[in-house]
């Protein structure tokens, strides 16, 4: 640790932290880095030093680190009604009105809404809602889930066994029942010689395999990023939504899109779902809902799923399911000022889904640029979302051996110069804030160009 | 619906929402009861109307609804940093010394914080990290969870299979491996003759006898809280804690206490633990722990668990787990002032604690006095947290039939008159805020009379 004075920051963060997601041997060797605050896309430690965050926090940091609307609004609701539950009839105004306005920007005609805490607390919803409303039909046997290799749902033990990362095996999961097709990445997944439109078509077979393998009816739902985020920023190979949704109709397995990190304009859509042309049953949401102004997720039930469980729930006079803050005053309150933020506008300022558009082709183009590198095997991406995969071998697509840890050291690389962005597997994801200017996205192109070039002329 | 004019709050509200934990037919009937503030204990729905809240909200907005350095903390927070995560070594200072503050109020002399944003994914949490640490052990099979019948854990799929209530049921659960011991109500569960004491020997002697027939090599962790809460404020049998603690400690399993409710003051003690004398390897804490202004939760560890699990995370190099939002800045900064105010007392203000303890004796004498009627059974409680149980026959503790929706009853009428409380079962609980006064206490034993008078009129 670079500051061993007993009283730093780094050795108290380090004595009472249960460090969660992050690289042991990085915080020995670093220490953490504690943060103060931040303006517009920068975040700011205790030493004084300022990152441009290409993370957006965590997806989710999208208005920035001090949107003057989201704080103003946030302290306006805690000087009017500073906290209630969902429970027993009662909610908040603010937690009205989120619902009818979620319901109106969803793609959906009608619908109902439940409030989370997370998006791994709405995808564990979602799964009790299935099975609930399937036992309340006669169908109690109905009850897997079907995800993909690299899908990232959470991190509770039933949205844990929806992910598709091989770390969950340290727990023991995924639960049984749980079962992950592959993932939809040509460029990784591709066979010798396969087309894209044939690699899709072996996506939707596997797809079609499994229901018959399983027997549709014990399948609760198939629930998927639109672009999955945690797992690398992975762009569906062309056509795989039209694909799989027709096979999941024909067979009733309700289609969920989970939107935690794709809605709310990080694709240059307002959905995901929106993007690649389908229409989920279900959405899950989460991150940008707030943009990460306060912990929130929801569950927004299409017509058809709403229904269901609305009538379910009056046979037996109740829906016995909800979380103390689930449609916290504040947090509504700040989400539907967020929506408009991103997607309307607010404070006679441009809607913030508008610059994402406007700074699609630039990010592109410099992530092209960085591409070019040899030891770039591919970078991909959608709106402001994206990766470039690190190779020992370009032509091969032959990756870094693992303990090198290239993707840990290009961006501990980064953060020395003043840039976060995300190591993850071998590749480095970008994903930065929408209120990000040219200015800010040269800088943040620039230093990780320079890390690259620093890091492969080590390892390469 | 009292109100069917078409744009309604009431007709709004229904349209859009999913109830949880919401008696349905009281919806149809009655509308859903929409919040615009509060001041001290009071809401105020749309209508203009207040109610005393006897329920703090759900338990947690013991600081009442408008207090003002909460409210000055949160806004001061929003302003100076409003949102980052924990993940890849990097948080908040708030979180760094939220953290140093949680072990130092907590009854370790050492120890770590994990944070999540609600109880349930604190309970989730705290078995994927059992799962995890003995895996790493080499005890990949020491995966069962004991709890009781009525403990309350959550309403995630694993903190829901923690749970002991019956409504589980309709979502297939339990899972496998969460195992429900008797509930140590003496009144409702001792037998003819039986004495506490023996009652209490005979549940020690159950955990004795399902650890044999499990194999203590396969159980992770018993959990329990203090004072049940949600289970409707079972007080354990004189003796329990003392009887099991030694069993768990022989058998080398995990002794967990969920402090969500005891938490931070409720029974007159900083921990339920404390309160009845027991030492648990970890605690589960939520609700007060900000006051209720911001969702967060925590499982903080005692030395030998948090050492565990860190030599676990060591050998892997990381702890692959995480929520979005655990450790948010403005989520500590508030939890920093909530203990603050409730332990230490903040702004030449006393404790909150101490207005516990003040009101504890006068909250007993009303809760004996309603008592006193013939179709009250049993009250209990510790420190401001009660329940009173409605019988139709004293002598032989006979509840009324469920049909008659007696607690439900004896709520709705309660709202009438201004007050809110919570129908659980038979029972009707009272979990005042902390700040309540002498004349408000009265006032909410005044109205829950009248309303008990009332019903048990129509249908005793």
């Amino acid at each position: 640790m670079p500051d061993d004075k007993t009283n730093s920051w780094e050795v108290r963060a380090a004595a009472h932290t249960l460090y969660g997601f992050t690289d042991l041997p990085t915080i020995a060797e670093r220490g953490t880095v504690v943060l103060t605050g931040g303006h517009g896309p920068y975040v700011r430690d205790v030493h004084g030093r300022e990152y441009l965050d290409a993370n957006s926090g965590l997806w989710n940091m999208v208005a920035g680190f001090d949107h003057p609307g989201l704080t103003a609004c946030a302290q306006e609701q805690y000087a009017r009604f500073p906290g209630y539950h969902a429970f027993f009839g009662r909610m908040s105004d603010r937690t009205v009105e989120l619902s009818e306005k979620l319901v109106e920007v969803s793609p959906f005609e009608q619908g109902r809404v439940f409030y989370t805490n997370s998006g791994s607390e709405a995808n564990d919803t979602l799964v009790k809602m299935l099975w609930f409303l399937n036992a309340a039909e006669g169908q109690p046997e109905r009850r897997k889930i079907l995800t993909r290799v690299n899908g990232y749902h959470g991190v509770t033990v039933v949205s844990a066994s929806m992910t598709g990362k091989p770390y969950n095996s340290v727990f023991g999961l995924p639960l049984p029942g749980f079962l992950h097709l592959s993932c939809p990445h040509y460029w990784r997944n591709g066979a010798e010689g396969e087309t894209e439109a044939a690699f899709t078509a072996r996506m939707a077979a596997e797809l079609e395999a499994v229901i018959a393998r399983e027997g549709a009816e014990t399948i609760a739902a198939f629930v998927a990023e639109p672009v999955m985020g945690a797992g690398g920023v992975i762009v569906p190979s062309e056509g795989y939504f039209q694909a799989v949704a027709p096979i999941l109709k024909k067979h009733g397995i309700p289609l969920v899109s989970d939107e935690v990190i794709c809605g709310f304009g990080r694709t240059g859509a307002r959905w995901g779902c929106e993007q690649y042309g389908f229409m989920p049953d279900a959405i899950i949401s989460s991150k940008n809902l707030t943009a990460g102004f306060f912990p929130m997720g929801a569950v927004i039930l299409g017509p058809e799923l709403a229904d269901r469980l609305q009538r379910a729930s009056e046979a037996i006079e109740e829906f016995p399911h909800g979380f103390t803050a689930s449609g916290h005053p504040v947090g509504c309150a700040i989400a539907l000022k967020a929506i408009e933020v991103i997607l309307d506008g607010a404070d006679g300022e441009a809607p913030l889904i508008e610059n994402v558009r406007r700074l699609t082709p630039g990010f592109e183009a410099g992530m092209a640029k960085l591409a070019e590198h040899p030891n770039i095997g591919e970078w991909r991406g959608k709106g402001l979302m994206g990766a470039l995969e690190a190779v020992a071998d370009k032509a091969s697509k032959t990756p870094f051996p693992g303990t090198l840890s290239v993707s840990e050291r290009i961006a501990n690389t980064c953060t020395d110069h003043g840039l976060i962005c995300r190591p993850l597997g071998q590749s480095v994801v970008l994903c930065p804030p929408f209120i990000m200017t040219d200015a800010q996205m040269a800088e943040m192109f620039e230093k990780l160009g320079a890390a690259l070039t620093k890091v492969f002329d080590e390892v390469a």
